[in-house]
């Protein structure tokens, strides 16, 4: 998504240009270009899809909503697994429209992975609650920080349910470093993300992640507190923002290369 | 600011048709009308004044900003006792330009309120440390949480340091009721203020505050939390929204006062 602006050839392409190795896709330009042709696409090229963004949304209340949020949650992990990733992204969605039950909601997310958990493990992927920033809390996740991921994700065994650390979602908790430590303790970081926080934000907040580097926080100080709590895949970097993407795709993709190396290499 | 469409003296008047009692005021329409003169105007119409907004911006690393921001708080406590209000409320400051140190500028806070917390006390002026929703944590507010807030208040004595509960920072996080009961043990809850939360959220994320029942938050739920922990103060209710500035004054403070009775009464 961070170059959403290349089509999936052409990003492939450009990863193979600048050494890149790993790649984190998105679910709709998958599907767009066919998920069979895209597994393939990335096997020729030897990359690795590091995780697939996004499940989730699992928090209505409608009996039908919910099963049908369910089916295309067991489609996700299925498409995880063809494209050889062994880990799902989830986003466990916002509150439903009338509703102020944040603690209902939450606890549906976990009936949800109650269900989710196991079909993903018998696939050989695992699920990964990516708490959003708490100004996300209301349309689109109810979980805002990791305490509240893991508190969720403990049910589970861990090879089933973990947790996603961002940066853009968590810096401003002093909380989180504890809780990224607790994560690792149980083998729950499955994967850990990039984005930096810039201001203003914009319009709906959803397109403000700002590149690597731009704003506010210290990626160094925060991978040292993943590695520290033992994790050792892929560090990716998502990037939402509409300044970004009006920019050349091979561009942008060179330049975050370049600003990871230079943050947190 | 709920009306800042009305000047004081209607602003006054509309208390009085309304029956409102009580009102909480910022410092720049008070420094406008003149300080002597809004005193005069409040006390001849019997309104209690409930809190002064605001002090704080305390997180400057250069000596000469650090000492500047010290003499406008206590100017600030000035203006607060000479309205008859026994509490100002702070915002406490973002991060210094190019300052990636979240944990030094809470620090600074905490210096800053060493000085001031004595200076409002021998003034009968309580200072009230605000949390902001974590999505100001770099440009306003590295305060995020009642955690953090309690954490700074408790290093003085209760009469001299507590802390603003306002439903619109904190109603996505799950830790607050406890720390609400925290706040109530010790005599910290030094203002109750209510807003709700709508989306999208506006660019600058400022002026999102919705009405009063327009949004996500259960008030009646956070006043609960409030009372438990023993707070029998004025609530107060602060909105700032372009879409509400926009409408007339009068009409916007009937229907506020409505709402409060109908979500919160």
């Amino acid at each position: 998504m961070t170059v959403k602006q290349l089509s999936l050839p052409e990003l492939v392409e450009a990863c193979g240009q600048l050494g890149v190795v790993n790649v984190g896709l998105w679910r709709e330009p998958v599907q767009a270009y066919g998920l069979e042709a895209t597994a393939k696409l990335v096997r020729d090229a030897g990359l690795t899809v590091t995780t697939l963004c996004r499940g989730g949304f699992l928090t209505a209340i409608d009996p039908a909503e919910r099963a049908g949020a369910l089916d295309d949650n067991r489609r996700a992990v299925d498409e995880a697994a063809a494209l050889g990733t062994d880990t799902l992204v989830l986003v466990s969605g916002g509150l439903p429209a009338g509703s102020k039950d944040l603690h209902g909601a939450r606890e549906r997310i976990a009936d949800a992975l109650a269900v989710l958990g196991p079909y993903a493990e018998e696939r050989g992927v695992k699920l990964a609650i990516e708490p959003l920033h708490p100004m996300f809390a209301s349309d689109r996740c109810v979980v805002s920080t990791l305490a509240q991921a893991l508190d969720l994700a403990e049910r589970f065994p861990a090879r089933q349910v973990g947790v996603t650390v961002d940066t853009y979602h968590i810096w401003w908790d002093d909380n989180a470093p504890a809780q990224i430590a607790r994560a690792g303790a149980s083998g729950r970081i499955h994967t850990f993300q990039l984005a930096d926080w810039t201001t203003p934000l914009p319009e709906g907040v959803l397109n403000g992640r700002g590149q690597i580097g731009d704003g506010s926080i210290d990626m160094r100080e925060w991978k040292g507190y993943v590695e520290a709590a033992g994790y050792a895949g892929a560090i990716e970097v998502e990037l939402f923002n509409d300044q970004l993407w009006a920019r050349d795709g091979r561009e942008l993709l060179a330049e975050t290369a370049a600003r990871f190396v230079e943050h947190a290499g």
